[in-house]
């Protein structure tokens, strides 16, 4: 009976967002935490069912789009490794920050000082070095040393217009052996340390989501969002005018949905059942 | 003339703080950038000058007190560094944070997860440590690293009720070989990380000033604090009713000067010139 009664609250709860997927052409996807946990031997291992609900999104007739603040390794060596875990997913389907980093930098002649995963540093292999004016930081991990953090700092307050580029500021993100600090928390100590204003490459930057609608040829309110981080994912698509669904796997948490700030459109088991539900309805 | 037009603005510009000094009974100093600089083969060089300055203190019948954020060692191995520098000092005559948060960790029945310099652990040697409720950060320098900065996120993001106590909240020092990030720059990655807000013990503290005011026995009104550091020293002091003046030396930079909230009640070119100001203007 109370078995039964929670189905049917399911269910109801369910219909709601459900209902409202009227015009829906795109679909835009979080990677890490959606698709897959990261970490351990052979990079991470794919969430149950997010293989095929790719391969079911293909097949539906909606456009795709990855949507990605990954900055630990370069977009074709990240692209690769998913493959490898059995995901079909191509580089040109992917929005990572690196790259948009990259045409900032080249468009306002900024020499970089980085201080990023060392396995990104050839996504920056085009650009000058020498004499840096700006800094750019990325999801770093274990570079994230205080001797590296230091000179990032003192580059920084060495600079008569100090310019912080952030790859992201997310706080933490969850790998198979548990939580880990974000790019977003060494974003605040340096903005802190040097009295600065970091500008953010990435989530939830508007401009970062409307090039990845630019590239899927959709209007925001013809594309929903998939991703596990309710600030970063549903908060940052929300406010560019799409809809956004917040998938209970990866680093959620369920006090999220609680969230003082950001309510997701639905809140769905993971993104197996979100897309069924999403396909279901672009058929009726 | 031109020498001469500036010896006289000097000369004025010293005047008027010199002026106000009536009823001053007692000073605080800093020790780290007021007394010498830290860092390199010895730990560091007294500041020339400030040894004479601190006997003359002593001789002068005012009252003297050190007020120090240093957390990089107990306060007892601190000030033996400071005597083999050639300074009259005692532990008694220190007031410092380390040894004020375990009265706190006490009387609070926390158990503290330490993030602190390896020197500086033997202080919390009195205190349970086993299954902490609560996580503490010094001036760790080196041992703030990716994986310790993410053990004490792990902890803290754990907690039911989170608790971050930090020993200051300064943004950089001055080393001999160059600027340092400081605790402050950490305190606030954890708050971001976290979403909690840092209990502070050390400078700018209300209570830290209050408790110094209190071993040296003088009012607020009757103290003047001596510091590098025109938020933490001056801006701290001053908000606890106390007179402040900046010197230039340590982590000192001519755009303090012009600090958007905070102004020193004077600024002077080292300790040895503030002592011999305070102490002519006493035998008035």
């Amino acid at each position: 009976m109370h078995q039964l009664q929670a189905a049917g609250r399911a269910v109801r709860a369910m219909a709601e967002w459900a209902k409202q997927l009227a015009g829906i052409k795109g679909v835009m996807l979080d990677i890490s935490g959606v698709l897959y946990d990261s970490g351990g031997e052979g990079g991470g291992v794919p969430i149950p069912g997010s293989i095929e609900a790719v391969e079911k999104i293909k097949a539906s007739g909606l456009k795709l789009r990855f949507c990605t603040n990954e900055t630990q390794a370069t977009r074709g060596k990240f692209v690769a490794k998913l493959q490898r875990l059995g995901f079909n997913i191509l580089v040109n389907e992917v929005t990572a920050p690196a790259p948009a980093a990259c045409r900032i930098l080249k468009e306002r002649n900024l020499r970089p000082h980085l201080l990023v995963h060392d396995d990104l540093v050839p996504e920056f292999d085009q650009l000058d070095k020498a004499n840096p004016n700006c800094v750019v930081i990325g999801d770093a991990a274990d570079n994230f040393s205080y001797k590296n953090l230091n000179e990032a700092f003192r580059v920084l307050i060495g600079l008569e217009n100090p310019i912080l580029i952030s790859l992201g500021r997310g706080r933490y993100y969850k790998e198979t052996d548990g939580l880990k600090l974000d790019v977003g928390v060494y974003m605040k100590a340096l903005e802190y340390a040097c009295d600065v204003q970091a500008e953010v490459v990435g989530k939830p930057a508007k401009m970062f989501f409307q090039s990845a609608l630019a590239e899927m040829e959709v209007e925001p309110q013809q594309a929903i969002m998939i991703g596990d981080d309710i600030v970063n994912d549903v908060g940052g698509a929300q406010q560019c005018g799409m809809r956004a669904l917040q998938v209970r796997t990866g680093k959620y948490r369920p006090c999220d949905e609680q969230h003082p700030e950001v309510k997701a459109d639905g809140y769905v088991n993971n993104l197996a059942e979100a897309v069924d539900i999403i396909v279901k309805q672009l058929h009726k």
